[in-house]
């Protein structure tokens, strides 16, 4: 096979445009220096247009889940009760930091595969009035749905002040985000999603109240002190030593969402995953997630007639495309297709006719070209 | 539109890989330190394996061109009768060049799109027997074809000893040349070809029958002296200083194609030919050349009922695909897709479905799918 060439296709990392690729190597600067604060400049007002934020934008160089944890350490304290939502296993993970921190944690449990319902959420709310935060999955990356955030936000505050605190991670970027607007009260995120960068870096929009109250916290924190980073960034600046070659590719990164303007990279995702699951019907192989509730950056399939793994580990050897697999309790039963940040409805096309020809040689079809067609025609309709 | 997106499908240059862009980005070294002969001194194997050439290959820092003119300023001398095959627009340059040292060029014109027919060109030499070398061109890049050069090395041989000089600039490394067994006397490409590299570099291989011929040419020439470059290398030098980047990335892209095997590399390209041609079959729309004229380097489209070059645009704009269009005569009238060097069946399929989308929208094709469908068919044949 070609050596050195690989379709990485996996919900993150994705893969990184060249220009990215070109910053990210950069001299590093002294990171106190005045370059590095033009650098900050710079990205501060792109970050918040993409949360919908008014207030600063969090950046701390660690992974996604240590922006996870930035949100529970400083939002809430032990002992407080807490509801997470669970939907899939970055579910999860939310619930496992929570009850690091002993908090006092309501897990509602939904089946992998579906969005939660709001309004089953107001209701265990009522019930429950003393819950200080809800904590929920924008983007459930292991199942492939996104889940109905504005319309949570908007059930919850109708009858609680409960603090509304989102994983964003895999699809901030990707999918229209109003936090202020919508009333969510933290948001996290990271870089090798939509972002289109590496993973090392990780954003966290918060509202006002929320910021008020990570002001008054007295949680023991230091690395991820949210008060830190907040300061520092009103001065162009950061706490700790930041990842300095992924600033200077989030600076591009967003120059290149703003170049392609937020409202059509949404559509673009859109786009995407209708293809995406369009072909999947076209060539009669079941997915995991019902229309309504499928996320536009990541899509599972869950074929009831052949192992997923077979089929990844074929593709992977054949043709270097990377699909991912299943997490957790869907280990083996599904595979996924990731479709964010640098990806584009000619990757679909091109994701799918592998696919066939992957499945074609599983015999598990006979015709080909008939997702790709499939896909081709939503592109067409689509536009 | 997704930015900094683009889909490379010309006939070279071609897209790079990752781990030869890499390699190119290794500092600097002197260029007549140690670490540059031992650079040089891995090139030399790989590069003669590629050409079938027992001798060693001169690496000249040129494009192309300069190579095709080392090849005519070292092996003939101004006055010399020589036969220059036509089948495109790089017989005509190789033409040029012969005329611009004043030699006494014959021309065999083919029809742009035909290969050049042995037996003609024997008979032509039988009838000029003073002629001193014959000029064609392997890959013709301007209209896909790919000449019958072992067989017209073997026809030549039977008859005359007139040196055979070939441009094999766009396919060689993509397809079998045994330079020494098939009689050839001089060998020319260059480096952004099938070698994955960008342009800058070319390479010249020879026969001993040739090399005796330079060592005694008193032409003046400088930079072009071919004597140089022998004598350089067989000391793991150059006689100027050299394209070091280049050099860092032809290393590693002799590496690639050893690890790939050259036989594999070699069915890769004509399986990339086969799907290509079945497609536009399939879709109906007519192709330059004939099955056995076709090169496994560029197809060559020939629309009878839309303008090639409103596709070429649309796809750009669209897709961020490239496509390359006709020159000289052909201009206007064909477009062409390279498939060599960094470039995989996936891509093909790629490229197919993109151009079926772009043909459904100028109108010209109602049902889609079907192009994709023969590629993948003639996929899993070719297994």
């Amino acid at each position: 096979m070609l050596q050195d060439y690989q379709l990485l296709r996996i919900p993150g990392p994705t893969p990184i445009p060249p220009s990215i690729q070109q910053a990210m190597m950069k001299p590093m600067i002294g990171h106190r220096d005045l370059e590095t604060k033009k650098l900050v400049n710079s990205i501060r007002p792109g970050l918040k247009k993409i949360f919908g934020a008014e207030e600063e934008v969090a950046i701390i160089s660690g992974s996604g889940t240590s922006g996870l944890e930035a949100a529970v350490v400083n939002a809430v304290n032990p002992g407080d009760e807490v509801l997470v939502i669970i939907t899939g296993s970055f579910g999860d993970r939310f619930a496992q930091i929570c009850e690091a921190y002993q908090l006092h944690v309501h897990k509602l449990h939904y089946e992998w595969g579906k969005a939660f319902i709001p309004e089953e959420i107001a209701s265990f709310l009522a019930s429950h009035p003393s819950i200080k935060a809800v904590f929920a999955t924008y983007c459930e990356t292991s199942t492939g749905v996104l889940n109905p955030i504005k319309e949570l936000a908007k059930t919850i505050k109708q009858n609680s002040d409960a603090l509304i605190i989102i994983d964003g991670v895999s699809c901030i970027g990707a999918v229209e985000t109003k936090l202020d607007e919508w009333g969510i009260d933290l948001c996290v995120t990271g870089s090798q999603k939509a972002f289109m960068l590496p993973p090392g870096l990780t954003f966290i929009a918060g509202s006002k109240r929320a910021w008020n109250i990570i002001e008054k916290s007295n949680n023991p924190r230091f690395y991820l002190d949210l008060r830190k980073y907040r300061k520092a960034i009103q001065d162009n600046s950061t706490p700790f030593t930041p990842a300095l070659s992924l600033l200077y590719g989030l600076e591009q990164s967003l120059m290149l969402l703003e170049k392609e303007q937020l409202h059509h990279v949404y559509k673009r995702h859109h786009v995407m995953k209708e293809m995406t699951r369009a072909a999947f019907k076209a060539i009669d192989i079941p997915l995991l997630t019902i229309d309504e509730d499928a996320s536009p950056t990541v899509t599972a399939i869950k074929p009831d007639n052949f192992e997923a793994d077979v089929l990844r580990e074929m593709l992977k050897k054949e043709f270097g495309l990377i699909l991912a697999g299943g997490q957790s309790k869907l280990k083996g039963k599904i595979f996924r297709i990731g479709h964010m940040g640098y990806s584009s409805p000619a990757d679909i096309l091109q994701i799918i006719s592998l696919v066939e020809l992957g499945l074609h040689k599983i015999g598990k079809i006979n015709e080909l070209g008939i997702g790709v067609r499939a896909a081709q025609q939503v592109y067409i309709q689509e536009e």
